[in-house]
């Protein structure tokens, strides 16, 4: 049986206004990078936050975390290795893997889920036809 | 002649996510501070952004600029005074300073310029009527 | 057997600038909220960044985990509750809550955990000794 | 007589979160478009902020303007256009242009002031040696 892996990979370079006064990236800004990593991932794949949208949908982050082993610094570049997680509710998760890049070394690791919202901000209870297909398209589906 | 100056006094705590691996708040930062300026002007006089929204218009910033004088520091206190400069074209415009609590000390000082467009983005070029009134109101305007 | 429930409440209001297009606050701000709720828990209590930093010590954040479950709008004062979450191990563990003020409602829950490095960064694999000590002023350790 | 231009582009992709309830890039975050064209500048022209760090000197910012005009959208990519201007005095100053890639379009004009700080927060009141040398291997600056 196969198994079909969606996954992503972003660079980014640590900014100066990202660095707090421990001379280390902010917390919070991997919040950020998450989301870098999920819209690349949206462009790459065609599950971006415009293909939602025009599917009159909205899909807020219901559920984040993140873990961080190690420091990143000003100047140095970040990989973000976005996956995504298949799941049958109707729902999107990922899970993230962030590695800078110049030794590899693994600085963080993260989850978030969304959930799909029409546009009047009621929650979808069943996957939208347009993320089956995308699903289907993707062989993340049989039939 | 009376002359009617129109101000509001705003108090902000500095964020450790807003202080830079300087150990000082981050330039960038200070922008956010003359928002919080303006929103509490809006409030205070009646001239908010939602107040506007309701007017079917929306202020865009289209010229901002600050001096930076003095460092503030984490844990810091900072009061943000915001003056309406009032202009006879169709504008809004604020100059700001920005001092530390606790010894007085100007820190910054800025200024911001906003027009008014309409839902489709097209420029206002005569000042709108609820902006006029809100003038004679507060007595910048005769009639 | 009495419980020390350790507490703070922070009061906070919705930044224009925090707010994304979907017009709801953008997720990752919430993780501000959060240190809002920290810093004044410090303050509150006297183990504030600044009383951990005069002990030679950092306490970064490892891990962080949000759920969201109503979003908080433009123009919305939050109240963000942060709760002291007693442990054993060399960290600081703490629980928050956040509401909308004027109705109360939920609308998201978190969590944090930090560890103690000394200045060379390393990791100190047990309490450190000014930690002990409040939490026998604070009444978490009975000895 | 010729005359020495030092430009950089950076290119930079909008994020969801720079955007704001207008869904247009919020003004502060050109602030950070400035900065990676500074930093980008830094790096090709070899007086980056690691490059002064090393000469024990801040350059902090002490003045900064923005002109908008048109707005940038969620998606759309910029170029930033950092050109360094050459002065007698002792500072730094850059001029930017941003624009949107697709159509070549002008988004926002920018200038920034810098100085020089000692360590100790000092001002430097001469250039210092090795900006003087910077310029005089750029050619700013005959024997």
């Amino acid at each position: 049986m196969s198994q079909v892996v969606l996954k992503s990979i972003t660079e980014t370079v640590v900014r100066f206004s990202e660095v707090d006064s421990m001379a280390v990236v902010w917390h919070g800004n991997y919040i950020k990078f998450l989301e870098d990593g999920r819209e690349d991932f949206g462009k790459k794949f065609g599950i971006g936050y415009l293909d939602v949208y025009h599917n009159e949908l909205m899909t807020p982050i219901v559920k984040i975390s993140m873990e961080y082993k190690k420091p990143l610094f000003y100047g140095d570049t970040a990989l973000i290795e976005t996956t995504y997680i298949d799941t049958d509710s109707a729902k999107i998760q990922f899970e993230y893997k962030i590695f800078r890049k110049s030794d590899n070394e693994l600085i963080a690791t993260g989850e978030s889920t969304q959930v799909f919202l029409n546009l009047n901000r009621e929650l979808e209870l069943t996957t939208p036809p347009f993320m089956e297909e995308w699903k289907r398209k993707m062989g993340l589906l049989k039939d």
